[in-house]
C-alpha cells in the first residue's frame, strides 16, 4: 500500500487526491494546503488527515508526495521531497526557469527518487490512443504534425501577469504534446508568432492571447501548433499526424451524440468545455500510471527531463515571438 | 442519510450497490446473494454488511431496496418490499407475464410505497438530452421514431430459453424508449416480424435474433424498432425522432475519437461494445434520480405502470410475431 | 448511333433528352410534347425536331424512346413502341395497376424488345456502390434493410388524388431499393401502417402522408421502410444495411463541406433538397446503362419484371395499411 | 456573345475550353496549341477552329483568350493579349519571377484590358460558401486560418526542377486562399520551413516536398499553412478559420457517402484525389466569373495584383525556407 500525500488542496489537488484515495494500491493519509477548510473538505472527503506542509515532508509514513502547489514552489518541494526519499509526482511546470529546473534536476538525480511531471494530455485515452497507434507505425513515418488548442476562455489578467505567458502556461502542453508524437525525434528550430486578439488588456499586460509555433526536428519533421485563449464553442483540443503511410488524428469529445437537423442544418453539441472534464480521465489514468511504476519499481514518465525538454521549448518560443527571429536548441 | 440494501451481488447489483454507496445522501448498508463470495466482495468494497434476503426485508434499519435478483423473484420481493414499507428499485422487468406484473403493482399501490423499475436508457445523458429537448418542441410535433438496437453477440442459447424471447429479454427497452419518446401519446398497435438469423440454435430454442416492430399510436404516429442480437462493431443503440419542425437523434460513443486515414478509407474506431461501460452514467444517474426522490419525497419515475405497459408492449410484439398479425391494445 | 427521342419535354423528360443529347454514342433526333413550347425549347437546347407522339412512333430512324409523359400513358406507350421494335425507357411506374402491367410487359416479351424503367436511385453513384460492396459479401449475408426516405415538401394536394398514394409514387422506390437490397430473395409479407400528419387535406383527399412498412423475405431476412413527406432539412435519403458481418450504410449529401462551430453547437449545412439536384448523377449514369445496353445487346436491368414487383409491393402495402392486416404475396 | 480562344489544348485547356464552349454568353471560335492533335481534338469537341497562336492574337473576332501554356509563356502572351485589346484570363502563375510579374502588369494596366488570374481554389462551392459567411461576419473577427493541402503524390521530378519549388508551385494556391481570407489584412512577415521527406530524388532537385509556412498580418492575425506531396487517402483540402465569435471550416469530399462498420472500425471512403474532379465545380464557376465579368463589363477578380502578391508571398517563402529566418514584407 503506497501511501501519499497531497500538498495543495485547490482544484487540481482535489482531483490528485480523490484518484489517489481510490486507487486500490494506495492510501491517501495526508493533505496540506495554506487555506485550512480546502485542506478539511479533501480529508474528510478521502479519510486522510490533515497536516503542515513541513510535517509532510517530514512523515516516515509518506511514500509519496503529489505536488499541486503553486508553481513557484514546485522546485523547492520536489527538492525536499526528493532528500526525504519520497516520490515526487509533480504538476507542470517544474518552474518558469530552465535553469532552476536543471539544478531541481540535478538534485533529484542525486537522490535516485522517481519523479514523475504532470502532463495531463499524455494520457488522454484517445491521444493515447493515437500515440501507441503511430509507434506501431500505423500510418508510417511521421511527416507533419497538427495541434490545435484553444481554451474556452482566457484566464483572469491578473494571473497572465505570474503564468510565464502563453507559451510557457498553455502551449508548453502542446510542446509536450508534440515531443510525445515525435517519437524520439527532437526539435532542433522554434518560429513562433503571438498576437493579443481575444483582449488587449492580455496585450497590455505584456503577452499574448493568439499564437502559433513552428518546429523543425532533427530529421527535418515539421510540427505547427496554434493556441487560442478563447473559443466559443468548447475546449478545443485537437492532434492531427500525417505520415509516410496514411493520417491519424484525434478529436474532441461533444457533450452529448446528440444532433438536430433543421432548415439551419444540422448542429451537434458544442465540445466538453471544462478541462477538468474533458481530461477527467487523463488525470486517473495519470495518477495510476505514478502509483503503478512507484508500486512496480518502473521508470515513472514522463520524466523530469520531459519538463524541462517542454520548458526550453517555450522558452524558445517566447524568445522567437519577441525577437521576430527563430531559435536553434 | 438513506440506507439501502441490495439484493443480488451479481453484475447488475454490484453497479447499482457501488453507485448507493457513492451517493451523497445514502449509505449501502447490506448486501445479499446466495452465492456467499459475491455478497461478501460487494459488502468488503463498500463498507456494508452481509445478510440474508430475509433479514433485510425485516430489518428496520433499511429503507430501500435493490432489486437485481433473477426475474422470477422480482415480483415477490417488490410485493415483500412494500409490504414492510420499504422504497423499492427493481431491475426491469417486474415479471415476464403481465398479468402477474398487474397484481403486484396492486400490492404496491396498496402499500403506497415508492416503487421505480430500472429502464436505465432513459438516464443515459445522450438519450435524456434528447428527450428534454423534444419535449421542449426543438423538432415540434413527433410523427416518426425510429430506434435501431443491436447487441455485440447474442447470450447462451440455455439463457435464451428462459428469457422470455427476445421481445420481452431485449426489446422490452426499445419499447419502454418508444414510449418514452412519444411523451405520452400511447401506441395502439404492434406489428411485429422476428427471423433466427445470427444462430439457427436459438430458432431451434424457439426463439428469434433479428425482429422489427412497428407500432402505431392513438394519434397515429409511427414508430419502428429493429434489434440483432450481434453486431461486428459493437454494441448499437441509436434513436432518430422525426418531427413536425425537424429531426434529433442520438448516436452511438466511439471507443476513442481517433480516426485513421489510409488508402482504405477514412477508419473511426468501433462503437463501445459493453453495455456496462455504454450505460455506465446511466446507470449512476438512474440510481441517482431514485434516491434524490426518496429523499426529496417526489415520485419515482419509470413507475411500475410503466414497466407494466412495456411487457404489454412486448407481449404484443411475441404474439403479433408468432400469429403473422398484429395486436391492437 | 443510337437514335433517340423522348416523349414528353417536361421535368423529367428535358433531363433524359439532354443526357441522350450528350451520350457519345446518341443522337435525340426528335421530341413530342402536347405543350408546343416545352417540345420547342428541349429540341432547340439539343439539336433535336419536334414531332408528335404518332410521328415518331412510326419513323423509321428512331432506335429508342424515352417515356417520360404522365403515369396513366405510359403502358400503352410502351406496347406502341415495342410493337414499332423500338427499346423503351419508360420512367416508373409502368402503370397503377399491377394487372395492366401485366399485360403490358407480355406484349413487350412477344415483341423481344429492350425495356428498362426507370428507378433511378439504383444509379446513384452512393447507393450504387453501396448495393456493389454488398454483393461482394463486404458485410457477410443481408439481415436487417432500413431505408429512411422523406421530401423536403408535399405535392400538391391535386396530385395527390391522382397519385396512386404514397405508397404507389413515394414509397415505390424505397420498395424497389430494398428489392435492390435484397439480392434476388423477394419480400413475401408486407405490413404497412400510415397516417396524415404533415398535412390535414393530404388525410381528406384519402392518402397518407407519413408511413412506415416491414418487408419479410423468403429467407426471413427484414426490411423497415419508413417515409414522411416533409423535411426542413433537406432531401433525406439514407440506406443502411446490416449484415452477418458488418453494417454499410450510405448517407445524405450536404450542400456544401462548411460546418460552422459556435456557442450553439457545431453546424453543418442542410442536404440537398431538390431530387433532381441530389440525383443528377444518377440520371446520367442511368441513362447511359440504358443507351450502353442497346449499343451492346445486353439485358436491361432494372427491368418490366422489376416494375411489376415494386408496383406489386406498392399495392400490398397500400392494402395492409388500408386493412390493418399484412399482406402475404 | 464573347468569342473565345484558347491557347494551349493541354489538361488544362481542355477543361477551361469545354467550359467556355458550354457557357451560354461564350463561344469558342479558335484552339492553338503546338501539338496539332491536341488543337484538333478540342476543336473538333467544341466546334472551334484550330488556329496558331500568332494568328490568335491578331484575329479581330476574338474578344478573350485563355492562357493555359506553359508558365513561362504567360507574362508574354498577357502582354501580346493585352496589346490586341482582348480580355485576357490566364493560368497561375503569371510568371515565376514577381519582377516580370510587375512589369507585365504595368503594361496590363496600360492597356486598360481586364486580366484575370485562375486562382481555382476560390471558386470551389465550398471555399466561396466560407468565404461568403466569413465576409458576412458569422464568426466574428478573423484571428487564425489554418490551411492544410496535401497532394495524393508528387509530380516527376523532372517537372520539380522548372516548376519553381513547392512554395512557388503548390503552396502558391494555399497562399492566394490565405489572402482571400483575410478580407484585405495583408500578411507582412512569412516565416517559412521545407523538408524533403517524401522522395529524396525531390530533395536532390533542389525542393522540398513537405513543407509549412506561418504568416501574421498587419492587424496581428496569424495564418498556418502545411502542405505534402504525398497523401495516401486523396487529395487534401482542408481550411479551418478560427474567430472572436466561433469558428468555421470546410472539409473534403469524399469518393461516396458509403460508411462500413465492422470489428476495425467505421470506415468512410477515401476522399476524392484527382484535382480535376475535386475542383470540377470551381473550374466552371470560374470561367463563368470571368465570362460574366466582361460581359458585365465589372471588374474580374483574383486580378493581376492577386497574381503578384501571391507570387510575393510564394517568393518569401522560398527565401525564409533557405535562409532559416522569417522574411517580412
Amino acid at each position: 500500500m503506497i501511501r501519499i500525500a497531497v500538498l495543495g488542496a485547490g482544484r487540481i489537488g482535489r482531483i490528485h487526491g480523490r484518484n489517489a484515495a481510490s486507487h486500490p494500491d494506495a492510501r491517501l493519509v495526508a493533505v496540506a494546503d495554506p487555506h485550512a477548510p480546502a485542506a478539511q473538505d479533501l480529508a474528510a472527503a478521502t479519510g486522510a488527515e490533515v497536516a503542515s506542509l513541513d510535517e509532510i515532508v517530514e512523515r516516515s509514513d509518506v511514500d509519496a508526495i503529489l505536488i499541486c502547489t503553486p508553481t513557484t514552489t514546485h522546485a523547492d518541494l520536489i527538492e525536499r521531497g526528493a532528500r526525504a526519499g519520497k516520490a515526487v509526482f509533480c504538476e507542470k511546470p517544474v518552474d518558469l526557469s530552465s535553469a532552476r529546473i536543471e539544478t531541481c534536476l540535478a538534485t533529484v538525480e542525486k537522490t535516485g527518487t522517481p519523479l514523475m511531471i504532470g502532463f495531463n494530455r499524455r494520457f488522454d485515452p484517445n491521444f493515447a490512443a493515437l500515440r501507441r497507434r503511430l509507434a506501431d507505425g500505423e500510418v508510417g513515418e511521421v511527416e507533419l504534425v497538427t495541434i490545435l488548442s484553444r481554451d474556452p476562455g482566457p484566464p483572469p489578467v491578473s494571473y497572465i501577469a505570474t503564468s510565464g505567458g502563453l507559451f510557457r502556461d498553455m502551449m508548453i502542453h502542446d510542446l509536450d504534446m508534440a515531443r510525445f508524437l515525435l517519437l524520439g525525434d527532437e526539435p532542433v528550430e522554434v518560429h513562433a508568432v503571438g498576437s493579443s486578439l481575444v483582449d488587449p488588456a492580455i496585450g497590455q499586460a505584456g503577452d499574448v492571447d493568439t499564437a502559433a509555433v513552428m518546429l523543425k526536428t532533427a530529421k527535418g519533421r515539421i510540427v505547427q501548433i496554434s493556441n487560442s485563449r478563447r473559443a466559443t464553442y468548447g475546449y478545443d483540443q485537437r492532434i492531427e499526424v500525417h505520415g509516410s503511410r496514411g493520417m491519424i488524428r484525434a478529436g474532441n469529445i461533444h457533450r452529448t451524440t446528440v444532433e438536430v437537423a433543421t432548415a439551419s442544418g444540422i448542429t451537434a453539441d458544442p465540445v466538453q468545455d471544462f478541462f477538468l472534464e474533458r481530461y477527467a480521465e487523463a488525470y486517473r489514468e495519470e495518477l495510476a500510471t505514478f502509483l503503478n511504476a512507484i508500486r512496480d519499481g518502473k521508470p515513472c514518465n514522463p520524466t523530469g527531463r520531459d519538463g524541462l525538454m517542454a520548458q526550453r521549448l517555450a522558452d524558445a518560443a517566447t524568445e522567437s515571438a519577441q525577437s521576430g527571429k527563430p531559435v536553434r536548441l
